[in-house]
Formats: structure tokens, C-alpha cells, sequence
């Protein structure tokens, strides 16, 4: 039901304009990427960007699935009739002046719903960015940003965002940073008729889609929802605004939306198997890291090499923090990795291998060490702390990929800025691009080796094979 | 007394070399930034980059104040003993081999104590990085990285680092960062005997620190560190690793000093008011902050002023996991930010700019929003959430810290990425050159408002005027 928005017969563009403001974006971003018929809508232009432009729905000679809307709320439900005629099956608002802004808006917005109902036409938002699709290239949003068009790669990762200016920010900062492909991506606004849990089924069912993240300030069909959580092997990361009191009073005005009770959520979705997450970039950390991380075995512990005794020492108490294990590992495996040690030293957990790198570099004894805590069958996890420097070059990090494949044990990175700028982002990409994942934070490794471990263990005890 | 570290009358190099490693390292950095004599120690040298060099210690021809020691271990007794006829007053021992490395290097270390206060020296290490001086540019230290000499600024942050390669990669990671500066920076290594409560001391009473910030993996002299927190009006914050048991053993290993029990620091820091952190960044984050932050009368609470309906519920989630309260805005307050708001939309709070920017673009609104919450007696600090692009400019920034400064609140900023990434970058460095502190966490925005608040309330209850 949801292709009727991602992949329709013919878009109209209703509020296209040649001015430099939304509804020039919005139509220059689907003419950039859709290759079905585009139909300007705006009586004011014969043409916008050499597209045949009409005065009114009722004057495109054929028939078309979808419209875009960005014109003023009070247009929608004389909108919603004359689209009946066309056959359209689907509206995308994005105009804002509905539920938000109060009673009139609210009255505008069910209004628009029953007649769309009748009518039996889906309706997206209001007050929303639209959507976007990483393969297709459709992106069916009135964001103004166009490095899009060079910076987006197609991917595993999908998101349903119920916020308007965070979708399109989040998805820029994703974009920016690199590192992650997009499969799909919703800004649902007031889901006044398509919610997050029929994206989430969509998504489930979606080839394309290995992960799922959600930015959600209320869940319209919790149940459903949950359900369909529980359902799937993919990974469902959700960042639940309006936990505290005061936060769920302000979604309430945001989106006019009940949060729901604070807490509720916190059992739910454990029992679901969601992954739980706090912060904005907590989110696109998690769902790029997931997407890069096909297995786990959660079993023993997580294993942490460094470059950095401190920092081998603060990450150790941030996993106690989360209730993970710190790997028990092996004699044999400590004895494996004395092999690239000085002999006045010997390693222990978490393993400082500054001193070896000293004596051997830090290629050689990093993927040494990691092949060595990889075989360990106590762990299940690796935290790999290094730096990125002009001496150390990059090869070595795609030995590490390389090892993180061949044994299936997922891996976070941290780099530490030593050496330009430059080769610190060279080496940060050629990790991304190898499909290890690269975070900024120590704390937020540990959040994700948390959540994967979490999500392997969940959906191996439903049954999954994962 | 730490002067003779810190401003020496005369240098020694045991282990110079023109050789591309440390000890070259360490006779450059010092070169470049120290103005007194110099004299690298190496007998396969007549001269190193210019300067004379000398077979030992015997035949410099002047009495001189500190030795950087660069040589293996083995040979610390008897450098002491041929100090003392200089009269020679400190060494800072950068090599590794003493207590680190198991009972022979402990053994060592203990000896050469002994000897050291014999004669009367102060000893600076071993297993460290050494010191510098943003001001002085005195940089007694191996750090291979010399862009230190265009990015370090002065400043007023001090730190104190016991972890080395900790220490170098966490002073670069600030350097290039930028939005810093920086008073002096001491990596104390295994500390057998300047120690972190010493220089805590130091910087107390250093007129050109106003911030103090110390990663420790122990204390040794707990109750003076406790009291000379305490007694000072400077922020001291601390990062203490070793908090969980697998972590405090880890520290064992790293630096051979005990942790001390967990849960017993956190009471003692509260009850001496330092400010506690619990992630690297984050420690550099907190100190970057409050050196920018004159002040704080923690009376109501904290507003946030976004450009997303999203980010400013999350962040009052985060706030309220902090026991943070969100401001309650006065009725007059809301109706001064209304002016700015288009006639559908009334402000609530957290305050939502985005409807108010289209009309009258994010400029005017946020400058006008900020100066309203800033003279509301509810509102002690406030959490700006803005983005940086090509159309919004950056001098709205600067306004802002100029009402910061008017109204002495303290301001959290976080610039989402929207526009082109340098557009970002000349955002962020507007904003830290202004003394608004930008955060890429959310999280990291309540940290510190929570970290700040918590200061200048315990600071003023025991009566300083700040």
C-alpha cells in the first residue's frame, strides 16, 4: 500500500513555483529523481524547469496516482475531491496549519480525513518533509538542501521521522558525515492517516530495508507496533521523545500528539526486542553501525583493544555502566598477542597496545591482536580503540574488516584525532567504506555493542536465525 | 615549586637526537617555545638542530634547573646523583620501564625516588608526556604532532592527565577541535612523586588558569585534593576511570596505583564540588565549556530555544534524567516571543522558532527569543539549538554572545548540520571565538548546563562570589 508513495504512476506537484522557496524545491527535487510523468500544478506559470505546468488538478489530461502538497492548509479537502476525479491515490502534505496549530487546524485535519477516506485516498502528514528512497531516487520533500543529489548512496538503513525540520536536518547530518546508505526515509508530521506502524510494516517487508530507525513522539497503534517489532530479524532502533512529564506535555504540542505514559514504552519495547536509544545522534550512530553488522553471537563478553590505557580503562567502566561484560579472555589468547609485545610486557584486558606498537607498528600488532581476541570463544564483541595518523596508514583497518567478516563478531571503532585532519577523516572513511563502524564517542561504542548485543540475543531466543 | 617544571632556569635533554623519534621530538618541542639555555645530552652528537650538544650531564659548563629524561630506565639512579652537582631541581622522566612494567621497574623507581629526595630533586613521571605552557609555550614533552605550534592558543583551561598517550592524543583532539585555549597541560604518568593533588594546587592558585579539568585513575593524597577543590572558586572537573571493578583493576595494570573503591569518589567529589564526567570528550567538552562561562545564579531553570519541535523534546527528556528542570517561562515572556510568531502560532516552551524563523528569519528570531528568556528571573541558563547555513549567517551568533554577556546566563549551543560543511565549520568557530560553546550531543548540551548549574550552587553555597 505504501508504493502508491514511493514508487507512484504519475506525481503532481500542487504549490510548484520557479521562486527560490519550498515549492521550487519540492518539485526540483522529484523532477531530479522521479522518471514517471511530473505535472507541475500552480496557475501562475506555463512551465516550471521546462515541465509543462497546469492551472488546476482537473486540467492534466491523464490520470496519476499521487500529489504533493504544498499550498495552503484550507485547499486540502477541495484538493481531496478533485483528486477523487484523477484517481489519485495518495496525497503527501507537507504544507503546515493543521492539528498544530490548534482547534481550526484540528477541525481542517479530520475533515480532510473523512473526505479522503470516503474517497479512498491515502493521506501523508500533514505538516511533514515527505519522503525519500535511497534506490529510486524518488525524494518526494521540499528540502532545500541539494547535496543530497551527491552525497546520498543507496543502502540498508530506513527511518520514520515524526518531526518535520529533524527529518530533513537528520538527514542531511547522515548524509554529511558519510558512511551510511538510505534505504527509505518518512517524515510522517501529524500522521493524520499514515503512521509509523504501517511504515514499519512496509519496512519489514522492504528487500532493500536491513535496518530500522524511528523518531517517534507517540505510537498511534502500539500494539501493531510492537507486533511487528517482535516479528522481524531486523533491527528496530527507537529514540521515544517525551519520556519525562514535561517532554510528553511538549510532543503533545508539537505534533499534537499523546506521548503516552513515560515507562510504559521502557517494557514494551524490551519485550519487542526494540533497541532503546536517547539521543538524536545516538539514533544515526546505532542505525549506521547496525548496518554494518550482520551477526553476533552474545555469549561471553566484549573485548576492548586500545592504544590508549585510559581510555581502555574509561570504556571498561562505561560497559560495567550498561551491565556488559568485559571478555574473559583465554590465557592462550593473551599469550597470542605477548607474540607482538615487548618482552618487558604483557598484555592484559583491556589490552594497551601502545607498547607493542612501539616495537612492531601499529598494523601489524593491531590486527594481530584482533585476530587473536576474535578466535577467543569468550568473546563476542570487539571495541577496537586506535589513532589515525600519517605513519599508520589505512590498510590495516581493512585487515580488520576483513577479520571482523571472516569471524562474524561485531566491531565499533574509536579513532583518536593524532595527525592532520585530513588523515584522520581518509582513515574514518576507508573504516566506513569497509563496513566497520566508526564512533566519536567512547560511550556511544559501548551503547552500540549494548544495543547489538541486546538485538542478537532477543531475536536468537524468538527463533530467528540471525 | 611546580615552577621549576613549569618555568625552569635552564634545560637539560638527556636523549636529543636528530633522529626522527621521541627524543628529537622532545628537543624540538622544547626548542621552539623556550627562550632560556637549552642543552641536548647525547654523546653521538657535537650538535643537534644548531644548538651544542653534550657527551653528559658532567660537562655542561652551567648549573641549569630541569632535566628532561629521555633515556631508557636503567640509568635514572645515576642521572640523579650526577644532577645533584648541577643543582639541578626537578626531572620530568618521560620514559617508560618503572613500576609500569612489574617489581624490577618498581624496584627502580622506588630507588630513584629515595635518591631524588636525598638530593633534594623533584621527580615529574615516569611513563608520561611531560608538560606545556599555552602561554609561555613552554612544551617539555615527546609529542611527535607539532601542529601544536599553529593551534595552541592561551587560555584558561588546565588539565591534568594520567594516562600518556592519553594526554598527547586528548591535547591534539583539543587543539584541532579548536575553541580552547589552554593555560598548561601535565601528563603525570605513574607520578612517584609530583602528583595530580600538587598540581591541583598549583593551578589554584596559577592566575592564568581558570578552569581545571583532570582525567586520574587514582588519587593519592585524596583528602588535600578534596580540600583544595574545594576551597577554590575554579571549576575543577574530573574524569575517574576506574570506577567498576574490572576498571579499577585495569588501572592497577595501566599505571600501577590503586583506584581506590568505587562509589567512594563520587560522594567525596560532590561533597567538595567538583564536577564529575564519565567520557573523554566529555571531559574536554565540560572544560571547554565552563571556560567560556563567567557565571551561573542557579535559581529556576533552563529554556530551550530550537529550530526543531524534536530536538527540544529530547533534550527536555535528557534534562529531566538530570533532575534539570526546564524553566516555567513567565506569561510575559512567551507574549515577548509571540511578536516574532506568526498570528496561528502562540510560543510554548521548550520554544520552537521554527514557524516564527519563516516568517521573520533566524536572525531576528533568535536573537529577539534569546533576550527574552535571558531577562526572565525563571531562566538561569539556556540551551540554544540552531543551525548553521548559507542563508542564516553567523553574526545572529555573535548577538547572542553579546546577550549571554549582558545577562551573565550561561549558554549551551548546538548548531545542527544543515548547508555545506564549511558553512558549519565557520558557524562553530563564530560561535566558540564569541564564547558560546557548541556541543555535537544533545546530551552534551545538558551535561554541561547540568555540570554548570551544579558548580556555581555549591560554589555559592559555601560562599564564593561567583
Amino acid at each position: 500500500m505504501m508504493d502508491i508513495f514511493y514508487h507512484p504512476k504519475g506525481v503532481a506537484v500542487l504549490g510548484a513555483t520557479s521562486k527560490i522557496r519550498g515549492g521550487f524545491f519540492l518539485f526540483r527535487n522529484a523532477l531530479d529523481g522521479y522518471r514517471g510523468k511530473l505535472y507541475p500544478v500552480n496557475p501562475q506559470y506555463q512551465e516550471i524547469l521546462g515541465v509543462k505546468c497546469y492551472p488546476d488538478i482537473a486540467s492534466i489530461p491523464e490520470d496519476f496516482e499521487l500529489v504533493l502538497y504544498f499550498i495552503p492548509a484550507k485547499f486540502l479537502p477541495d484538493t481531496i475531491r478533485e483528486c477523487a476525479k484523477k484517481g489519485v491515490k495518495g496525497i503527501i502534505v507537507e504544507s503546515a496549519g493543521f492539528s498544530e496549530v490548534g482547534s481550526l487546524g484540528r477541525a481542517l485535519q479530520e475533515e480532510s480525513v473523512r473526505l479522503a477516506r470516503e474517497h479512498g485516498i491515502r493521506l501523508w502528514g500533514p505538516n511533514c518533509m515527505g519522503l525519500l528512497d535511497g534506490h529510486s531516487r524518488h525524494v518526494f520533500s521540499f528540502m532545500y538542501q541539494d547535496d543530497w543529489k551527491t552525497l546520498m548512496q543507496p543502502g540498508g538503513v530506513s527511518l520514520i521521522v515524526q518531526s518535520g525540520m529533524l527529518s530533513a536536518g537528520f538527514l542531511m547530518a547522515i548524509l554529511q558525515r558519510g558512511g551510511m546508505g538510505i534505504s527509505k526515509v518518512a517524515s510522517i508530521g501529524n500522521k493524520c492517516d499514515v503512521d509509523e506502524t504501517e511504515l514499519l510494516e512496509y519496512y519489514v517487508n522492504d528487500p532493500n530495508t536491513t535496518v530500522i530507525a524511528a523518531y517517534l513522539e507517540s505510537i498511534k497503534n502500539g500494539r501493531k507496533f510492537m507486533e511487528l517489532a517482535r516479528g522481524t530479524s531486523k533491527p528496530v532502533i527507537v529514540l521515544k521523545a517525551g519520556r519525562s512529564p514535561m517532554g510528553a506535555k511538549a510532543a503533545m504540542s508539537h505534533t499534537a500528539s499523546l506521548s503516552g505514559e513515560s515507562g510504559i514504552y521502557t517494557g514494551a519495547f524490551r519485550q519487542a526486542g526494540i533497541v532503546q536509544v536517547y539521543d538524536i545522534n545516538e539514533l544515526m550512530d546505532l542505525a549506521r553501525g547496525f548496518s554494518k553488522t550482520g551477526t553476533c553471537a552474545p555469549s561471553g563478553g566484549t573485548a576492548i583493544l586500545t592504544f590508549s590505557g585510559g581510555a581502555g580503562i574509561v570504556t571498561t567502566d562505561l560497559l560495567h555502566d550498561r551491565d556488559v561484560k568485559l571478555a574473559e579472555l583465554a590465557d592462550a589468547t593473551l599469550a597470542d598477542i605477548k607474540a607482538v609485545f615487548p618482552e618487558w610486557m604483557d598484555p592484559s584486558h583491556p589490552v594497551d597496545l601502545w607498547p607493542a606498537c612501539e616495537k612492531n607498528g601499529v598494523a601489524k600488532v593491531y590486527t594481530h591482536a584482533v585476530e587473536a581476541v576474535m578466535k577467543d570463544p569468550a568473546v563476542d564483541s570487539v571495541i577496537v580503540e586506535t589513532l589515525a595518523s600519517p605513519r599508520t596508514g589505512t590498510d590495516y583497518l581493512k585487515q580488520i574488516a576483513d577479520l571482523k567478516k571472516k569471524y562474524g563478531k561485531p566491531v565499533a571503532l574509536w579513532l583518536m584525532g593524532i595527525g592532520p585532519r585530513e588523515v584522520q577523516e581518509q582513515a574514518r572513511a576507508v573504516a566506513e567504506d569497509n563496513d566497520l563502524p566508526e564512533f566519536a564517542e567512547l560511550g556511544r561504542c559501548v551503547s552500540f555493542i549494548n544495543g547489538v548485543r541486546g538485538h542478537y540475543r532477543k531475536k536468537r531466543a524468538l527463533g530467528f536465525a540471525v
